[in-house]
């Protein structure tokens, strides 16, 4: 799908706009005041609130809205998500795991603060998705929808265990492109298509909408893994904010490192293809489609 | 109240069978095959099936029985209670943190494998919980409930602020007694209190009971933590299975450094009073009941 240049900014505020919304909300979220120790909160926000894309929640907002309800009741859901997504960035950037220092263009949250409070940070951000979940979703049986997909998306099975098999992948067998796809899956897939089911639910989706947003987010999360191996080939850490050229001297398991740097952008090519694919169904003239397409779209031209 | 010795052995059996079931329980739920890589699920399983004295999840599944419902209703969220208590544990036992080698009578969970394992264990853990919580509580108007019970209790306000201020407490001006005991309310109390109202909400309990449980847990919370500051004073290593003395050299504000030993066991005899008196509506000849009003007061005697 080809945009025009008008059309393109209109796709672009429109993202702005979600984005400041869900940061507004993550502030609110999180203004604990004496309720929580400054020690806690402080890195809570300073890594929640730092300058992320958060595509994820976006993610979230726009399924409600082709689903059929207006974004706001998808917020909480939105930032639930993006605290999940936030507090293992924290934990994974820890010395013990990738040993990072550089974040969104910002010191990682143990070098800003220190070990134990990345530790605790994380900790509670990962709780307080599911009470944000718990408490700000309506009505209560949509929020019980809610509780029961996200949970597993991050859990042992999930996320965890998809970082789980990042860090010792050596351990289980020589490595294959399927094993890879599995790790992503987990690691990176997972989330996204959490955040799709839920802004589905919140948003009222058909049985057949609630599909075909699946099998958006299955592509669309491998189309977003393979770019972002690409961008730690081939990218720069002005621009992307964050450390590159580490999966390689660390040994990690890549696309580019399977596929070269070629074969894997013919890759990201296809998925991007195939999700928009999948959103054939809610085609029309609205901001909200033509934003998700675009964003899709947007992965294969990816600086940071 | 005193129990003969047959009904002291009768008490000791009982909680011994529940004990059995919960422990039970936590194998089965993360029997995980082939979906979770071991290098994940075995600092799990090491650290969750370790010889724990379960009390938490007791505790939640003697408040669903004297509610009246029976406890295999409330087994998923008592062992939701201890996956949330372990993983705490595990993390609090981290270098950055306590930096504990012992804990129930094994090595810690970063000393058996190592520290990135035993963050991922942790997070996977708390994760899980919720999982367990959101599938294996029935109806699901009740498992909404228990999941807008339990986030909150481990959540940047409670559980995890708790920890936070136990690290940091010097940044929170002059210690008190009173702040003393809103941490140790924060890092113990809230969970004890979360697993006696899921129990007492899966039991069906009224309004009255509910509010006598939580008045009960509110007190047994601080006569536990009384009684546990007074076992790393007191206590020995091989009957604990954690290090003992470990607070005073850390610097850690505790009941005997405010109090004194001996006022320290006042306080928690007191606690312990008030606590079995909140009970007083429950009374009955029941095993149930006994077993509750047994185990507050073993508080007294504990070794471990």
């Amino acid at each position: 799908m080809i945009f025009s240049d008008r059309e393109q900014q209109e796709i672009l505020g429109y993202l702005d706009l979600l984005r400041g919304e869900i940061n507004a909300k993550l502030d609110e979220y999180t203004n604990f005041g004496s309720r929580c120790p400054k020690s806690l909160s402080e890195p809570m926000r300073y890594s929640l609130l730092s300058p992320g894309k958060r595509f994820r929640p976006i993610l979230t907002l726009l399924a409600c809205e082709l689903s059929g309800r207006t974004r706001h009741h998808a917020l909480p859901a939105a930032c639930a998500i993006e605290m999940i997504h936030t507090y293992s960035l924290i934990h994974d950037d820890l010395p013990a795991l990738d040993n990072d220092d550089l974040r969104r263009g910002q010191l990682t949250c143990h070098i800003k603060y220190d070990e134990s409070s990345a530790i605790l940070a994380g900790d509670a951000l990962q709780c307080y998705a599911f009470e944000v979940l718990s408490k700000h979703v309506f009505p209560k049986d949509t929020a019980g929808r809610c509780v029961a997909v996200l949970p597993e998306a991050c859990g042992p099975c999930e996320l965890v265990g998809g970082q789980a098999d990042d860090m010792a992948w050596k351990e289980s067998g020589p490595p294959s492109l399927e094993f890879l796809e599995s790790i992503h899956h987990r690691k990176t897939g997972s989330m996204i298509l959490a955040g799709l089911r839920m802004g589905a639910i919140i948003g009222g989706a058909s049985h057949l909408q609630y599909e075909k947003l699946e099998e958006y987010g299955r592509n669309y999360g491998l189309a977003f893994q393979i770019t972002d191996d690409l961008l730690d080939w081939v990218g720069d850490e002005e621009t992307t904010g964050k450390r590159v050229r580490k999966d390689k001297s660390q040994g990690k398991l890549t696309f580019p490192t399977f596929l070269g740097v070629e074969e894997s952008r013919n890759r990201a090519h296809e998925k991007v293809k195939t999700a928009c694919d999948a959103l054939d169904m809610f085609k029309s003239d609205s901001i909200v489609y033509k934003s998700l397409v675009g964003m899709t779209q947007h992965l294969l031209d990816r600086r940071k």
